[in-house]
Formats: structure tokens, sequence, C-alpha cells
């Protein structure tokens, strides 16, 4: 089949080695670029490139910039004493749509699993820990993933943070906003009665 | 957000250029670029420019190759007397997936829509028709899909083909293998009765 158009059958391994991208929308991709012009192909090429080399991890914050440091950690609006800490970068722009959040953050590119081998020094943990002793931080937002390797995550975390007497906070947790009771899991039900709050 | 990761942006663009993908997948697929490591980008960029490159329209057929003639052609054990007509290479692929058929293929590049400003001369009809004419052509097998636009292009093969005085045959329709009757639709169902069998 396909095989014999190797060149075609090359560049749709490639989308396929994209996460989440599966063999039949890949090979449907790989049709997808024989029918750009020359000339987007090429720039297709060359955004996968300058990407690649230009992205590197901001120095203050890991959160990814093609510049010296990221856009919030350049915004002088922000205010740099709140720190809220984010498993990757998806998260982070999650937080950003909102556009409540003056903060900064911290990007720990990963959550604790020791299961998976990811154990606290593969993460930016020792930095973090560094940046809120060596700086004035009146808060630290724990923003990981409600699921069980974010939750050991945010548990270190503030295990090493609270001793440096900063106050630590961790993400309200209870029913989605528009969604309804009956279809709400269990866990999440009794942490947003545990969660509740006079009105 | 992104957009002041501007080459992150770009890139995310590039994939959401291509047919069927979405603003968020192609995020996700930028995302995913940036985990390659720095030779896999590099190659999954040459992929784009090869393929592009290199891939073009067999002589004969139409069908796709980065040879001087498709596979199919190139492929002396073909009975090249029996032309398969499809609308695309995808279509191409799946009857090749069968391995039942041995004649060789025509592709037109689509199907007649004068809605869609696809008139008979943006297609590959014309050198259909002087292939049939001009080669010993004993069969020619229209498979263009089961749509409008696909029996239209059907019935104007046909009328230019048999006054060639070749047997011109179309695939039958039917209730698809393993489904059930109750879900078919009643054109479907109505073609089914329509092309029943002795058995």
């Amino acid at each position: 089949m396909t095989d014999y158009i190797e060149s075609l059958q090359v560049l749709a391994e490639k989308f396929a080695s994209l996460q989440g991208v599966g063999k039949k929308s890949a090979m449907r991709m790989a049709f997808s670029v024989l029918e750009l012009d020359e000339d987007s192909a090429k720039e297709f090429a060359d955004a996968i490139v300058e990407a690649k080399t230009k992205i590197h991890r901001c120095p203050i914050c890991g959160n990814l910039t093609d510049k010296d440091e990221c856009y919030v950690c350049s915004d002088l609006s922000r205010d740099t004493s709140v720190i809220c800490v984010v498993e990757d970068v998806k998260a982070l722009m999650s937080i950003e749509k909102v556009r409540e959040y003056k903060g900064v953050y911290h990007v720990l590119h990963g959550a604790i699993s020791p299961v998976n081998g990811v154990t606290p020094d593969k993460l930016t943990m020792k930095e973090l820990i560094e940046r809120v002793g060596q700086n004035e931080i009146s808060e630290v937002i724990i923003a990981t993933n409600p699921t069980q390797s974010g939750e050991v995550t945010a548990m270190y975390i503030s295990k090493y943070l609270k001793p440096l007497g900063v106050k630590v906070t961790r993400l309200a947790y209870g029913i989605p906003v528009g969604s309804d009771l009956e279809y709400a899991d269990e866990i999440t039900l009794g942490r947003a009665i545990e969660g509740r709050r006079d009105v």
C-alpha cells in the first residue's frame, strides 16, 4: 500500500510520533501536506525547526518562551510575591485564560509518580524551594491536577514550604459550575461537602 | 496566552492548516513537537519537504508516487486490461487493502460537482477516455463514492466509455457485511433489494 510511497509513509510516521495522533489521522495529515502549495510546506517545515530551536524554559519559572524570560515573568504588572505552582504549561495557559490571576507561576514539568519513575528530583522542585526561600513570597497556590500524583505533589510541596513560613494554599475542589449534581462522582461530591462555605 | 510564544503559535497554525485538524489538537501537536529531541524535529521538517517535493501523480493512472510510475502501474503482474476508476488515492488504498483486485487504476482526483466548481475538465476525465480509447481495455469498474457527485461522475464516465465498446461496471451497493438490517438506511436497503442475487 502506502509503503510503496516511501516518503509519504515516512511523513505519516512523523505525525504518528506526536502525542495523541493515531495512525489513521497521521496518514490523513500526510496526505493533507501534499495538498499544501510548495511554499506553505516549506514554511511548515521551518516552523517545526524554529519552534524546537527557539523555545526553551524560562529561567525563572519554567514556563516555555522564545524570549530571555517568559511573558509572565517579564510583565512588570504581575505580583511576584504570589506563585502559582502548576504541573505543566498547558495548566498555566488554562489559568491565564481566566484572566483573573495576577501573580506569577512555577512550572514543575510533571507530578510526583514513583511508579513511572518521576521522583521529585525529576521536577523543578528544588528550584521552587530555592525561589521561595530567596524571595519575598506571600503565598504559594498549589494548582497541581486533582489526581493522585497531583495530590502527592501538593503534599510534598507544602511539607517543604510551610517551614519557610509561607502561606500555602490549594485550588478549591467541588462541583464544576454549570454541571448537575446528579452527574458528579462521589469523591468530587464528598470534597464539595467538605469544602462548603457560608452564604 | 500562547500568542506570547510566537514560534509555538506559528507552528500550531501550520498544524491547524491541515485538513481535519482543529485548533486544540493543533496546539497539542505543537507542544508535542517541543518534546521531540532536536534530531527528530529536524527529521520531521525534512520529511515534510521531501514528501512535498518528491511525490507527484503517476503519469499513467494519477495515483501518487515518488518514483517515475506508481507501484501499481510498474507491477508487471497486474492486469492492465481492467481499470478501476476511483475518486482519490485514499479510495485506491482501500481497495488495495482487500488484496483481491489485480487490475490497474485511474484516479480522477475528485468527483463532478458543478455547485463546488468541479466540472469534468477539472478531473482526469480526458486522460481516462484517451487511455481507454488507446489501449486494449476489457473492463472499466467505476468505484466512485456512493454519493450524489459520485453517481453523477459514474454516469458521466459510462456515457463516454460505452460508445468505445468497453464493458463498464459499477461496484455493488448493499448492506455492509456484519451490520444489522435494522440500522441500514432506506436508500441502501432499497439498493440492496434492487441488486438481490440468486443463492
